[in-house]
């Protein structure tokens, strides 16, 4: 039986340090606000949004909605963007993507304020995240992981580090987190040879793979933390991640569960993100 | 005995290319110019800085030379770079670094106009890399070493790419160059446990520690290539790299020279970038 490392304790962490800051700043006068751009009705979108607002709530932070039609121009919403970079009751903004394909991804995160960029879309916060300066903010997926290794006291300095998948939005960035806490990070992706034989060896598999069942019994070892990043549904329409988790947990020493892992840390560390965007465009 | 994979080559068909594309820009009434940076007379500054004119020379390139006092101050720096960024005459600038204390790096790489950073420190540049999306520059050693692989017909497609290092300059950035060209990519550090394991796993081993004698016989293994990417003086006085070259080239299956190698490559990978910038800004 492996240690189920759940994130309702790592996310309930970040949002008391928050509401912490909060109160600070609020004390000054000053309310954190976050505005939602959505474009369009997506039901992801609007789950998201909807726990986005809650998390927002408990933590003292405002929330400033922006609902466009899925017909918007792209010079419409690049227009809303820039109008939310001047604003400056506006201290974080989240756009969802995928976009309409009619607009360019590029062009929006390019005009969003890299300062505002809570969600880790703009060019500073990836260089960010490369160079571990400080500046901007990560991908909350991303360290959404870091922090639930960082809760249970998982200390990665030296330790081999697998991470299964190399998108921009969780692989590549998490990648780097792993390295500043000093562990050995193997990057895998779908051309990897082997994959069993990679991800064995890992101390700590982080799966982000974006497919149910990428990690099976063969894949894992004991002694093992697992984090499974993915957030799919499986053949019954049932929530699952990316590991086999009925058949990984036995063997492995810990593992984060789908759902009530990752996603449960992932909007408390936008909303964290957001007070952290608010201190620094206040301080004097 | 190993395949020695000589730089002299891999510089030349850069250089035949970048000419190519020069003379190209040429017969439109465009001459790409460097513009060199130096503060004071540091010897290795002074070195590289003759090789890079000796290769824009070659390449039919111009270059501009700014050499300020060791005392220059930070604020006489800056106006010095924002003149250069916006002096449509001038497509790339490199400046030396470190700088003097006084002088704050952070604020130098801020003030580069990212699309004449063809050196790879702002930003932007390493964004660029980190997402692979084509804006701005790689840090030209890190390129110089793919283009070694890449010249000698190495496919990294599913082969397992071990760095030793994680520099902003090598390290990081070359690790993202070989994750493109799709093999498993680990990243090793001085808190790696248990170095040689690690590293007797390549089938690609970049060698980017900065330090004379990192890798010995007991880091490598039969079938090998090793690219060193070191530049250091051993106890003689002698130019060496990270790699004990004496020791493991009898064992591994292709490895690059120091000198002669990855350093060789370097110049005519920046001439490449400053031919490539003027193309750029010179797009109609």
């Amino acid at each position: 039986m492996a240690e189920l490392l759940k994130g309702a304790p790592v996310a309930d962490a970040i949002c008391a340090r928050t509401r912490e800051k909060a109160e600070a700043l609020g004390s000054r006068g000053i309310l954190p606000v976050l505005a939602i751009v959505r474009v369009g009705e997506n039901d992801a979108d609007v789950y998201y949004e909807r726990s986005a607002m809650r998390r927002c709530e408990k933590s003292g932070v405002g929330v400033e909605n922006v609902v466009l039609p899925a017909s918007v121009s792209q010079a419409e919403l690049l227009a809303k963007i820039r109008a939310l970079n001047g604003d400056a009751r506006i201290h974080g903004v989240l756009i969802f993507r995928p976009l309409p394909k009619a607009i360019s991804d590029e062009a929006v995160r390019a005009a969003l304020a890299p300062e505002k960029d809570v969600d880790g879309i703009t060019d500073g916060s990836l260089a960010g995240v490369f160079t571990q300066s400080g500046r901007g903010f990560c991908p909350c997926t991303a360290q959404a992981c870091a922090e639930i290794l960082d809760y249970y006291g998982i200390d990665c300095t030296g330790r081999r580090a697998v991470v299964l998948g190399r998108s921009l939005v969780v692989g590549k960035p998490v990648s780097q987190l792993l390295l500043a806490r000093n562990a050995t990070v193997t990057v895998c992706h779908t051309r990897t040879r082997d994959l069993p034989r990679e991800t064995k060896r890992a101390d700590i598999l982080i799966a982000a793979a974006g497919h149910a069942g990428t990690v099976g019994l063969e894949h894992v070892a004991a002694g093992q933390i697992v984090i499974d990043v993915g957030i799919n549904t499986d053949s019954a329409g049932k929530l699952c991640g990316d590991v086999k988790f009925d058949e990984v947990e036995p063997f492995v020493t810990a593992i984060t569960p789908v759902p009530g892992g990752v996603g449960t840390v992932t909007t408390s560390v936008l909303v964290s993100h957001v007070v952290e965007a608010a201190e620094r465009q206040t301080r004097s």
